[in-house]
């Protein structure tokens, strides 16, 4: 059990999308970036919430290189009608996500299937929150991206040259089970965020998830310098796939991405790559369910053989997003820790706001 | 080492077509199906070559109610351009998938993606023969289906309501690494066959493979029953995505597919789905390459910086099967076994072929 102060989203929205002004950001990105965070945190998405997002910002973003407030995304010319292809110019990521998947839908309506390819692109923080919103608005979507540091070691191998590359699927199941499906996780076993959890907790990590400064598998997360796929070969393959994507983007050599100097130094590029992908379910349906079924229906009683038979405790991806979103509705407002509110008003003393009066707020324990 | 005969593939693929024949699979279906073979051996794929594509017509196929010989594909009429939907009404699964293929390459073509959705299709048996051919001919490649049978238990389960549910990838990497990166496995930790393998052997399965007939885990192959999925959360979720995309196209549910007898006894169908799409890579391409390289040139330059740093031992997905490519090359024929080619000699009587005279073929050891 853990107790959470409620924060009216538009308080919230208001403090970030100030936050982001503050450091430079055009006011139609901040509210993107705004929107992007009360999503992740509606959801329990605690490691993209406004806090990390602003932390990353400044970090990778528009306090390093790899992010340029009021950026213009360019479209490159190209011949083929339902693939698009940005220069996003490193514009904000969570802007340029939102709109690249809003046109891979567009293109989904009207082709069936659209894919946005996004070169120069900043992090975008939780691949799931797009698909998610693509999924609730009826498409199938799919994203990947190219993770900002290189931290995972390829199956095999003894030096990190992978980022944690992560792939996220949406479904439109909300008829069929009551809210989209959504897989999304990154290709490493675990993120090093979680390595430095472990570590203060003086717990230990799974097995063949990190290696230590020789490659050689460690379980101490205090010796665990790099990552590992999850999957052996298979989540190699996985993450291998972002960077053989971005590569045909645009992208850069994974050691060098977001290590501005290195890159500069030899005329390398320094930015992640976007893929984005919506198809449009009407566009792969055969007809032909069995029983009457209609579509929803037959994905519903796929999902109940699933989780039949013995399976019902089993768990759906995107199921717990969706049980924080109903503790979230409960609640009336986003749910934070003191911990949270405490950095939320480390942001606001930074972008000169009001801070957040944690007795004002009423509390929830879930 | 193992010691190979050398089988011309004019005579291998003559006596698999006819075998096909036999069963009355119209000619170019014959053919469609030998060539499969032939491109499953020729890359060392001895899980999918042609005694296994016979047999396996035989249990689920033409010998059972799951491929109809000389089916025609329909086409449903839709509104998206990029996006087809056929009927496959159980014709071979290599006759379909080629042609599934072929027409996804097309729509890559004119639009820059293309997607194929198959319902009532039959198991194409090997997906990384598909995507490694477009990938071959220039296309980013990708195919799901769903499995024959449901064998694997899902995360937190148990009892088995997934199939093996392969993804395969395919990138036109030949000009960049020398052959296409080809990433293609099954959602299980292993295939209910190498667990019959291990079982002989008098091996233990890894950790966390396979479950017993009470649904607890177990290394003990003689005890094992049913599949977990590689990677916990994540490969369950991976599996479910083909179920889910097949339930869209119109799949049956898993736990009936290709039983027949329990499926039309309840009114449900029990065919299996296929999904195929092609990228251009043009289509993604930004081109704006560091260091002055074109596309392929960046490509090259990722993944060597990802084989480098001291992964120089490192694997690509693709390079077992394009060694074995060269082994074939060298011999001048496929390579086959002594158990082997008897197995063929079975399908031979069987379709009233003339035998194979194994001391009449060269041998390579390797």
């Amino acid at each position: 059990m853990e107790t959470f102060h409620v924060v009216p989203e538009a308080q919230h929205n208001a403090l970030i999308a100030a936050a982001y002004r503050h450091r430079g950001f055009l006011a139609d990105e901040a509210d993107e970036g705004a929107r992007f965070c009360a999503e992740a945190s509606r959801h329990g998405i605690r490691t993209h919430n406004g806090i990390k997002a602003l932390h990353l910002d400044h970090l990778f973003g528009s306090g390093s290189k790899g992010c340029v407030p009021g950026a213009q995304i360019e479209e490159r010319a190209s011949k083929f009608k339902a693939a698009k292809i940005w220069n996003a110019n490193r514009k904000l990521g969570q802007s340029t996500a939102y709109r690249a998947m809003a046109e891979a839908m567009r293109l989904a309506d009207e082709f069936g299937v659209g894919t946005v390819s996004v070169d120069n692109a900043f992090h975008y923080l939780w691949g799931g929150g797009y698909v998610m919103d693509a999924a609730k608005k009826g498409y199938i979507a799919y994203t990947n991206c190219t993770a900002a540091l290189a931290e995972v070691v390829p199956f095999g191998g003894k030096f990190p040259t992978l980022g944690t590359n992560p792939h996220s699927w949406g479904f439109p199941t909300t008829d069929a089970v009551g809210y989209p499906i959504v897989i999304d996780w990154a290709t490493s076993v675990v993120a090093m965020g979680r390595v430095q959890q472990l570590a203060r907790e003086g717990k230990n990590l799974p097995p063949d998830a990190a290696v230590d400064e020789n490659g050689v598998p460690t379980t101490d997360p205090k010796k665990a310098k790099f990552l590992l796929p999850f999957g052996a070969h298979k989540g190699y393959g996985l993450s291998l796939i972002n960077e053989i994507v971005a590569g045909f983007i645009g992208g850069a050599l994974p050691t060098v991405r977001n290590r501005w100097s290195q890159a500069e130094a030899v005329g390398e590029k320094g930015t992640c790559c976007f893929f984005f992908q919506v198809i449009h379910p009407d566009a792969i349906s055969g007809g032909a369910f069995a029983m009457g079924r209609n579509q929803s229906q037959n994905v519903k009683a796929v999902i109940a053989d699933v989780l039949g038979h013995g399976n019902e405790k089993c768990m759906l991806p995107g199921q717990l997003e969706a049980g924080w979103a109903k503790h979230t509705a409960a609640a009336g407002g986003l749910l934070f820790t003191a911990a949270e509110i405490a950095a939320f008003n480390e942001l606001a003393t930074e972008a000169g706001q009001p801070l957040w009066d944690a007795a004002a707020f009423k509390t929830v324990t879930i």
